[in-house]
């Protein structure tokens, strides 16, 4: 059944939520993305290489997320799906995510920047942790940093070990050095409230380094 | 009587206000929040944990401001009512506001950082102070820094010790520090003045300060 | 006769122009503003006081130039005319402008500090100079740097000054310290391009004072 | 045969361009501008001197990209075509670009800045790298920088010069010195990519260097 409502409501929802990031510089140049879980439990995947911000409901591509799988694809035969698959579905199988964004602002890399020498970047003294789910404004927050890879598919084993690391058990994000941001929720509106709340967070930490 | 056409008015202006403040990055990530007494003289209060530019007219919860009950809920039962609700009442109590909102914009931390052994920053040198009732561009202005805590209602004691104190009589601000700004006017629409202004003389305070 | 098409067509180009200033950042909080001369030779003039990007056609008041009496008032009794009155008249007066607007933008601000010990900035090496009418991009071009008054109407005896000044017979823009900028043009389109080429310049010339 | 579908509808995806470069302060106070190739393989070429957010289809110049004569003026007569139109052929000439844009973007001019003793910028460890045609995230992107001149055409040696340049084979991008850069690509929605991707790297590597 090619669209219930409520699949065709999340379509249109990712497509807004696409512009509006692509209006504040997130998914600029094609790149970035977005995914969400429909109502049947499979995966809506946008494609890769496009504009991101025209993206259309019909050019979602319907993944299995135990498998990656394409269980439908986009309307259009040109479109491939986005390389985030993979990880989309490993902050889907591990963390309970059913909304995953992929980030590639500037101050994402400039808060990964920030890591010289660690694997992660520590992040306190805001009132805006209260923003991610679990966190108090007295948590002292871990972000993991991992290196980036030629392929975005090879991310995933880094990706899988932060996923899996102590440290980073409260984290709703990875960031990756030189390149962006994995953000995600439980759903579609706490992953663009994760997102808007790491965003601030990274531009807010970046600009208090430089004092 | 659910909402006279001034009534609807003021919730129409409240959420429009939402959004502007949501396109400059003062409310985003569900932060921040804004109230206004209706034609009855009650407060209505936006709801909190919630994308601040989607809230609509019916989302409002209608308070008594004398002491913060809820006269009628928002429409929707999910909704709960702000955090905001005592300190935006003791704005309204102490200084005759008729419209406070709260920002969660990153010019405000970073302006409220800019006291680090004090109690308060001091802004002259600007023609925007003008935009501030009462002042001149020749006035040194005084706004108070208070301490963030755990949760919002814990400000309440220290905004209502600056609302009291004679040094900040002139201000229509209070900062948080790590947190934002309270920024209230006699109507919504001198509230929407002074949270630009003010917005404006933190982003030039904190631009000179590097300099 | 109120308003002629061409009389209504500016009166819209007007407001349509501040919603864009506003949405730069260049007349928030009600500050700044604008004029042009209508068919008639008269000076369209914005009220003083209300929010800029919300003005309408009917609320500019019509103005004599040659002494800055009201012709007609705005349709709203309770709206006053800009205090910019006698400014902008001055450089219709002594310049030919056809329409000219009032900045309140932060980099206006910042460039204005540059001018430590000296009266003028002197701006250089931008191709953007040549969108200044009469300029080549490897002109030396000096905007005249005022010193704020506590009421606007007392620029005006610098303003003229200025004006009068060969050495900024080429600028079609005063600054004026921790205020903002008055920015001038033939006619509308003329003032918006001027008014986008030295807001650029301010900013291009901020940027390279901090290296 | 005054614009077939293809054709109308190319003119309007550079109408609507231009709106979102202006939006972003690439092509502010009427600088800037772009082409691009129509369906009959001539150059449709943005008029010169006007507000390039308010370009509207008929008012482009089709050019006959051999020789750069006009095959077809604007509608409108007072217009004249783009200073850009030799430069802009030199990239469709050497290149076989089908779209080039020409951005006034104060972030290309600091970009430009950076190369204070050499010729060119390089670019490196950014994954926004690969948003350019051929490159990947481990390539050392080198973009030719080259000096600004009283007139337009007169940069066409230059730019000539630095499109054969072995150097810059895998280049898309032009740097000018104080003024802007040109960036391309095989059509439209590849030029539309390159100028987000080279903007972002400009902004990237000018925040880098103030480390």
């Amino acid at each position: 059944m090619a669209g219930s409502d409520s699949d065709l409501q999340t379509r249109e929802l990712l497509c807004e939520l696409l512009r509006g990031f692509y209006l504040r510089g997130w998914v600029s140049g094609t790149g970035g993305g977005i995914c969400a879980l429909d109502p049947d439990g499979n995966m809506l995947l946008a494609p890769t290489g496009v504009h991101k911000e025209r993206i259309q409901p019909p050019d979602f591509f319907v993944i299995d997320p135990r498998d990656g799988s394409v269980v439908r694809p986009a309307a259009d035969p040109d479109l491939k799906p986005s390389e985030c698959n993979a990880i989309f579905r490993a902050a889907i199988g591990s963390r309970g995510a059913g909304s995953v964004m992929h980030s590639h602002a500037l101050s994402s890399v400039l808060a990964a920047d920030l890591a010289i020498l660690a694997d992660h970047i520590a992040i306190n003294g805001f009132e805006m942790l209260k923003g991610i789910r679990g966190l108090t404004n007295e948590d002292r927050h871990l972000i993991p940093v991992i290196t980036n890879t030629p392929r975005e598919f090879e991310l995933v084993d880094q990706v899988e070990a932060a996923l899996k690391d102590d440290r980073f058990a409260g984290a709703f994000a990875i960031l990756v050095r030189d390149h962006g941001a994995y953000i995600w929720g439980a759903d579609l509106w706490e992953a663009k409230r994760h997102a808007e709340v790491y965003h601030f967070l990274f531009e807010a930490t970046v600009a208090r380094a430089k004092r």
